[in-house]
């Protein structure tokens, strides 16, 4: 543990002065290193289908279930699609540089703050093998150098990802060691990282909320969580009953594992008897079990084709990942507004009504890093939001909130041209 | 003790419902604020002084040096300054609101930030009285509750001032709670507060060291630190003599004791026979002492009236807070460079010269949240820097860097309108 420790010390150490170099380099030279990234991917398929053949046994073979299994698996359509993704970020702008605020003090001091890398930043992730070309690939467009901490079940699938990004970074010409790859998954060496302030400026979890409150516990820099929602959508009395159906159908089944899906439907008692029915019906069909309060059970309790549970309190507020949701009739907006604030995670938030002042009522009053009027809450992406691709979405209230992206990556530094100027 | 908490979790809970309120006031509720403030410290002038004189008895009582003594000092032109700070706040532009990168996607969904306060700010803060209108004001105008905890030795001259704000508030008709002030400066309260990351938003810790440590280490909620700078100045070798004095004795003398003050002195070899002669003299007459690296030394040991010593290896990096100030010889830009990447904090760093490429690589290759050409590091000030005031000045490196003004003091949300769209 000692030999790992020191390793990993060294290699973040040399990220760390990596990163001021790659900071400074030609958005041209980071577009060649994405582009020889997204090459190298399609080169070297074959390498890495054998690395995910491996961690795709051992995981079989240790009992993971198929979902997981699923998530871990690799194809070449899916490399395919990964080296698109790496294209697509090369052709977004650069965020580093962009000068703003901008102006001349009366002292004659010109002034201005410059966008720059944060520097180093660190991810610690689970599952997905993905994930290791998606945050590499943000991080050096942003101009980070990256840490990067996978789960044990994929670490040959991997490391056989980060040299490809570190052989692409090498070709580029970008300075050596901006991309580590922690081979070891020990967690005591994860603690051991957290503590590292002095090399890694801000660190990523990207996982489960075990994973994300252990970061958030431990990390002594500033850490982007996100990936828990509670997220829940209110039908309002003035609503388009068609509208209604499409985006809460879409915001529940779309991708029901997801923290932009819809946890808990809140319907406003004036439109429910005609509305849950109409609902109901379709969810049932995609499989989806409802939570009912007393008042949406009574409405659809005649009809014997649906998945009807009674909640529980522990149902509001819960995220179900699952073909599940909460339903709760209210009776006004005021309600649905209460129940969002004391129940939402603050993520993702929608309203379904054609009345003006209700739905300005719940862009203004909903205290959340996406608030929707009228659409399914599961376009909270980068790539849906236009930023092209994101590290992760916060769902801290952070200067960034949301999904945390090129420009999310970065903060500014305070640029002063002076004269000679002393203060007063 | 128990009550004390219960006390507190029922205040901050109070703020955080009000928070939501004043997150939709009118610039104008907020300034009327303001004013009243304004209004209310010159009203209530004697009553001030009153509970200012109380604090300083005691603290005279338990041995307070001369210096802190002076700090916890309010006077009747004080408080005139105090309310003039007021009123300047008052008049700057108020963020919250502010809509940007609105757009049109190609699905028709439209798409924005719009600018939101916090939430809630927790101050926790020592000695100067000052603090609790300078923090509460900026709060209140960005739209934040905001939470008072002052030092034990402030804490009747904090709770008149967090009176005034308090009833000022009211009277501008802004919802209760919006100011709390923490009357109990129990030691393990603040701890029990920096828990309760489901009330508060974002905590802002203002004083020295161990307390912003502190604060870092057990917050659950973020912390925007600061306040603990080592700064350097670089005289390189083409600097104009003139202007390098003017700008080390600025930086070093015209207020010693703060965090943007000179700890540092880099100049290059070749004007430092030339430069550190006049600059010593200068330095040596406003009673500064020179740690002084071998070379220096060897070129000021003639000069008697100088207050030199040898540096130590722990002078260099070492925030002195006084008139003390390290002084090193360079032969390159490069070494310079590499001196402040290796000791600098990352706050406030200068470079004095005439050439035009060493002032771009200064600017584009040091980290530092503020970074000078000709300058001196004093400027770094909300107020100086056209920002019109500030919480605190953050040497963390977050989305927000350097003065911490309204602006900063606010995040945003996703705000999309949508007419039916659901994600393919």
């Amino acid at each position: 543990m000692e030999s790992a420790i020191k390793e990993l010390e060294e290699n973040c150490r040399a990220a760390k002065a990596a990163s001021r170099k790659l900071a400074r380099l030609s958005t041209e030279v980071k577009n060649m290193a994405l582009a020889a990234i997204a090459d190298k991917l399609r080169v070297r398929k074959e390498e890495i289908l054998v690395a995910n053949e491996v961690d795709l046994k051992e995981a079989a073979a240790s009992g993971m279930n198929e979902a997981l299994l699923e998530r871990l698996t690799l194809s070449p359509s899916r490399i395919e699609g990964i080296a698109n993704d790496v294209l697509a970020v090369a052709a977004l702008p650069d965020p580093v540089g962009e000068v703003f605020d901008m102006r001349t003090l009366p002292n004659r001091l010109l002034i201005g703050r410059k966008r720059v890398p944060f520097g180093v930043v660190a991810a610690i992730y689970e599952s997905r093998p993905n994930v290791t070309i998606d945050i590499s690939v943000l991080c050096l467009k942003s101009g980070n150098a990256v840490i990067l901490r996978g789960g044990r079940e994929a670490v040959h699938s991997n490391s056989a990802l980060a040299g490809v990004v570190r052989e692409a970074a090498l070709e580029a010409r970008m300075p050596g060691g901006v991309v580590q790859f922690v081979e070891n998954t020990d967690r005591a060496l994860v603690n051991h990282l957290l503590k590292m302030s002095d090399c890694i400026d801000l660190v990523i979890p990207r996982g489960g909320e075990e994973l994300q409150k252990s970061v958030k516990q431990n990390a002594a820099m500033p850490v982007i969580s996100g990936g828990i929602g509670v997220c829940h959508t209110y039908v309002d009395k003035s609503a388009d009953i068609i509208k209604a159906v499409e985006i809460v159908y879409n915001a529940k089944v779309q991708r029901p594992s997801v923290c932009n899906a819809l946890d808990t439907l809140l319907v406003h008692a004036d439109i429910a008897e005609k509305y849950l029915p109409l609902i109901a019906i379709e969810l049932s069909k995609a499989g989806v079990e409802m939570r009912c309060d007393e008042r949406a059970l009574s409405i659809l309790k005649g009809d014997s084709s649906l998945r009807l549970v009674p909640a529980a309190d522990k149902d509001w507020g819960k995220e179900f990942l699952a073909l599940v949701a909460a339903v709760r009739v209210v009776d006004s907006i005021d309600e649905a507004l209460e129940h969002i604030e004391r129940y939402g995670s603050g993520s993702d938030e929608a309203i379904v009504t054609e009345d003006y002042t209700s739905a300005n009522r719940f862009l203004n009053e909903v205290d959340a890093a996406s608030v929707y009027v009228n659409a399914s809450t599961r376009f909270t992406d980068g790539g849906q939001f236009g930023l092209g691709a994101e590290v992760a979405i916060s769902t801290q209230k952070m200067h960034a909130r949301g999904p945390i992206g090129l420009k999310e990556l970065t903060t500014y530094k305070w640029i002063i041209y002076g004269d000679g100027q002393v203060r007063p």
